[in-house]
């Protein structure tokens, strides 16, 4: 069976097709070293519950720790840390108790529940993929050469089979359509499509229930009565808005500001699939950047807009097409493409993220929302997808959540939460002004007099202005309310046509959120940085970037003979001081062994001690991807070592100072 | 009303009476400064939640960061990340489903609900508090010397009030002896106490009910069908042991290793208070520490055997006592008052952990826990607990589990959640090995032959050889199951005397638990580092160590002219550029103010640009807690100021390299 085995360097030229990447070998590589693991696996495991092992749990923090480099250390975001618990009417005011749900359907036989969009997408890409067989089979081709089923399909037993029958030309061409926009459909349309299609529950061919609404929001309730109801955050969002008061008063009552948070958020998935792409417990980080909603320009736009990026937008999209096309941010922006610069701006700094902890290039692309499928909240939003073995998979959003949160918030608690931005020169306009006689008024209009003092104060300039003008000339005026018609007089209402003078502008700034699903980036990462050296088809290697490995080195004593161990712990030691992780390997396995175990952590260098490491103090330095052995002193070595990790050297570099290690005798004498 | 105005290096001496801390201006901090703030504040709050903002995250970032080092990394620990929403199963096997409560009782009238071993605690210190003040009276001491009463008294509708009314001699020490004891009873012994001292809610005088149990964890339903119940993880510990045979396995099968994780866990608790002392979701870091039960030695011992500790020890409280004892750690394992050297090993390594980052180590002390105070799982266990103005506190436990969740796991599941150590030696031993020939013994005893083989199976040697003997000289045996007398023969059972070769020995090891809750050892912190100047009472100032003020630097422009903001920029890039968390400050306010404010931030450095900055290339260099400056170039500045971050140097040192600053010509022109 064939395994990409292509060194690294050409990974991102690689063809899927070329070197079918294998799942199931690297999902072997991920429990075997304990990358991560289904949780409460020896009870027989949770779907959409995942336990981070050692080596995840570390791959993982550096992402975290770079995410947090890149975006708060850089642009100085104020981080927060909300809880997790959430009162419910908190998440009732931002919509998610009302709205934040997925369409199921039920099995009207066996009781099995499905989420109904995945369901139809999952039989429809069953049917043409039978269909493409079918068509093989009839151009002679061999049966043998269409793709292998997926790993996993045995594991799942809900999942649709695929069976060699032709469709007809034109329903293939409706159902590409249809998957191409698959992500817009709500419930009604989507019992359209099954009862259109006649699609059945995969695992049993029964009918299906009509799709049904299932809050995704895990609930509890919080103290010992009962009384008071909350959920698990679904996002970290609303716990930056709820405390945009004390934010903006940090940052001296002024915007542009982002906060940023990092932590775990909960959606009760319906049948989580697709093993760390769709859990139920997940790391987000997450970024609101509050801006004016006049002026969404960035300052530090420049530094990306010549990147050229590849876009996927929305109307592409609706005509069920999904050709990409590759432009500059700045051109991006300047046609309307993307709303604005302060949106595009997050786009280059998310692609520069991504690009620096290992995702390749050449397998993202930034998709625009649809409407129907734009969260409730949002104006505009784009989802950076990452090309996987399941396809292209949203790992980072970047909405902009307009000032929706933020009046939400403010109707329901009566906390103005605005921007007082002083004007340098005050707005000095003139204006018609209403003033209402209410002991006239009220007594003369009795049980109206509210509804017609409301629609007054509600009226537009150029109603005032008529009005004025009515009751100048006659003394009354006449006034539609509650769809009656009703006279006022002079006695009742003045209008003053008045100087106004303001010297701060009072607004609800608009909101960027760029929102990273940081489990979704990890699996893509160890997907995109997986392959097997051709003569060692059976252990993988991982090329993650010193950046983010979970382990920068390993040191390994030649043998287990006792003179090397000081050494050996001598390099640890020093290594720790200069916060480089390493691990000592003086275990009896083989040095190739040792050398494979540690290509499958991804562990990007190895200092070697031998015999000759302690009568002329030189250790090698390998290099994982090309294997490659240098030799230094200790401390020579130890000093490339820092510069690598810390990409002040590359490789290439790196072989400018060590000169190659040539010698081997010492390590020949004792494998 | 007096504050606590000591300079910081004193702090650790001064008597709570003598400068009495006022929390209220602790708080009032807390949220002007954002360190914290009741979660879903502008929603009226949720008791026991809150939410940290930029200040409060950096400083816990920092000490997590601190943590890590000091434990993960300096002990090649195997960190986690499990998930925080848990399989029911899991914690009905660890006892958190049926042990895992507090006592409540219920005002009988009004419904309000009380913990109700802090409602018998609360009562009786208030009438102990009355005890006091009665006597005072009497002694003729001027009423107005009194204690105030703590100042959130106010917002606790709940606490009972004192009246000076003064007890029985006997009966103030029973209280006293009660008070000493009170983590050690349970709802029967709760109850007692209730009607013998009469206890009445509160808030009404109202009688309560019985006690009766409340578990304290947050339950939630797993996926769409809701037959999957989950509740919110109330320790983070099961995680590591329903992982023990991969993290064993990565460990390469050998104990002792440890794992460690730092995150959420929650406790509904039923009425939350003191702040972030007792809340319902808050941050831990725990360690498991597996070990050989036959061998709790530990190889690193030598390091910490002669510090000296302050101990409580349980038979001291038992007594109804609080009397300490120091002495040396050595003193205290070879002792045997601290069990094994493993948990002596941690106690301090905790002290040096929380001595670094501030806490002041005369306000610490290691209280044993009582027997029916102990959790479930402990065979040992000693809390460290720091003292705040809400009295001592328990920070972090550090128990010994024994055997018991991995053993409890294994039953459960089935998995042999073992070590197995290959012996140097081969165990040569003779023992009696039964065998049981089923197809007689079956049908003969037909019912009773399971119960009469498992009989046979878990007899010990001195039976199965008194059977030998008996099947030998008579050809058949008594046994006794079920309480019944059976006879079995030569032909159900053979019992050979068989020599045995052992080459790995099996073990369930056991368990050490150190166990941190960062929001208490944060609170803690923050309470014994905030003071304030003589000659300011209104502000306080936060002398946290640089190694976790949440920013390290102060960037102050004397004046909003532009000549200088390049400096300012430049500075920052390069402290960033180092890793050293810095803000610039250029806001209208005075020099003085803005030092004042970043004096409430806890930063320890301030680096000031005037103009002879600009034409000179000089910065001062001012030290938070003494207030005093030094001056020399930027790079000299950033050097010394990276030297201080990191620990490498003091100010005394650094008073060695720079010089003292003297002109303040610019600055005084400034103000």
């Amino acid at each position: 069976m064939a395994t990409a085995t292509a060194p690294p360097k050409d990974l991102s030229m690689v063809k899927k097709d070329a070197h079918p990447f294998e799942r199931a070998q690297l999902e072997g590589l991920m429990t075997k070293r304990f990358f991560y693991t289904q949780a409460f696996e020896i009870y027989g495991g949770v779907a959409g519950l995942y336990d981070y092992g050692p080596s995840g749990a570390a791959l993982q923090a550096n992402i975290i720790s770079h995410w947090r480099n890149h975006f708060i250390i850089e642009e100085d975001m104020l981080e927060l840390d909300t809880t997790i618990m959430t009162l419910s009417d908190v998440l009732k005011t931002s919509g998610h108790v009302d709205k934040f749900s997925d369409w199921m359907v039920k099995d009207l036989k066996s009781g099995d529940i499905y989420r109904a969009d995945h369901m139809v997408e999952n039989v429809l890409e069953a049917r043409l993929k039978g269909d493409e067989e079918a068509r093989m089979k009839e151009a002679g081709a061999a049966a043998s050469s269409a793709s292998p089923a997926p790993a996993d399909d045995k594991k799942s037993k809900k999942k649709a089979k695929s069976v060699a029958v032709k469709l007809d030309d034109n329903v293939a061409k409706e159902y590409r359509h249809v998957l191409a926009q698959i992500d817009d459909f709500g419930g009604a349309q989507l019992h359209d499509l099954i009862k259109k299609y006649d699609i059945r529950a995969p695992a049993t061919g029964n009918e299906v229930s009509e799709p049904t609404e299932f809050n995704l929001m895990f609930e509890s309730s919080i103290g010992p009565t009962g009384q008071t109801k909350g959920f698990l955050r679904p996002e970290t969002a609303q716990g930056h808005f709820v405390n945009f008061e004390r934010l903006l008063d940090f940052n001296n009552g002024r915007v542009p500001f982002a906060s940023a948070q990092i932590g775990k958020s909960f959606r009760n998935e319906i049948s989580p699939r697709a093993g760390l792409l769709r859990v139920r417990e997940f790391t987000m980080a997450e970024i609101e950047h509050f801006v004016d909603p006049e002026n969404k320009s960035h300052p530090r736009f420049h530094e990306v807009e010549s990147l050229v990026l590849p876009f996927l937008p929305a109307h592409v999209q609706k005509a069920g097409e999904t050709t990409i096309s590759k432009m500059t941010l700045g051109e991006a922006v300047s046609s309307g493409m993307v709303d604005n610069q302060t949106l595009g701006y997050f786009l280059g700094r998310i692609f520069l993220f991504l690009e620096a902890i290992g995702i390749n290039p050449e397998r993202l692309r930034f998709r625009q929302h649809m409407d129907n499928e734009m969260a409730h909240y949002a104006s505009d939003c784009w989802d950076t997808e990452i090309h996987t073995s399941y396809g292209w998979i949203e790992c980072v959003g970047c909405a902009d959540r307009s000032a929706f949160d933020l009046t939400m918030h403010s109707q329901r608690t009566k906390h103005d939460l605005m921007v007082q931005e002083p004007l340098k020169e005050p707005k000095v306009y003139q204006k018609y002004v209403p003033t209402i006689n209410k002991k006239v008024l009220g007594p003369f209009f009795k049980k109206n007099a509210k509804v017609i003092e409301d629609t007054i104060l509600s009226m537009g300039q150029e109603c005032l202005r008529k009005m004025q003008n009515d009751l100048e000339s006659s003394g009354k005026a006449p006034l539609q309310a509650n769809n009656e018609t009703f006279e006022v007089t002079k006695e009742h209402v003045q209008i003053e046509y008045k100087t106004i003078k303001e010297s701060v502008r009072n607004f609800i700034p608009n909101v960027i959120e760029p929102s990273f699903g940081l489990g979704r980036i990890f699996y893509a990462l160890l997907e995109h940085s997986f392959w097997a050296r051709e003569e060692d088809k059976e252990r993988g290697v991982l090329s993650l970037p010193p950046l983010v490995a979970p382990f920068k080195v390993l040191i390994v004593p030649i043998s287990s003979n006792e003179q090397l161990s000081p050494m050996a712990r001598d390099i640890s030691k020093k290594l720790r001081s200069l916060n480089i992780a390493s691990r000592i390997d003086d275990s009896n396995a083989t040095i190739g062994r040792r050398y494979a175990r540690n290509d499958e952590l991804g562990t990007p260098f190895a200092c070697t001690i031998d015999f000759a490491s302690v009568s002329k103090g030189t250790i090698t330095l390998r290099e994982r991807d090309t294997t490659l052995q240098r030799i230094g002193t200790v401390d020579q070595v130890i000093d490339v070592v820092a510069r690598l990790c810390s990409g002040r050297l590359d490789w290439n570099g790196a072989c400018q100072i060590l000169p190659a290690y040539t010698g081997t005798q010492d390590i020949e004498a004792e494998k």
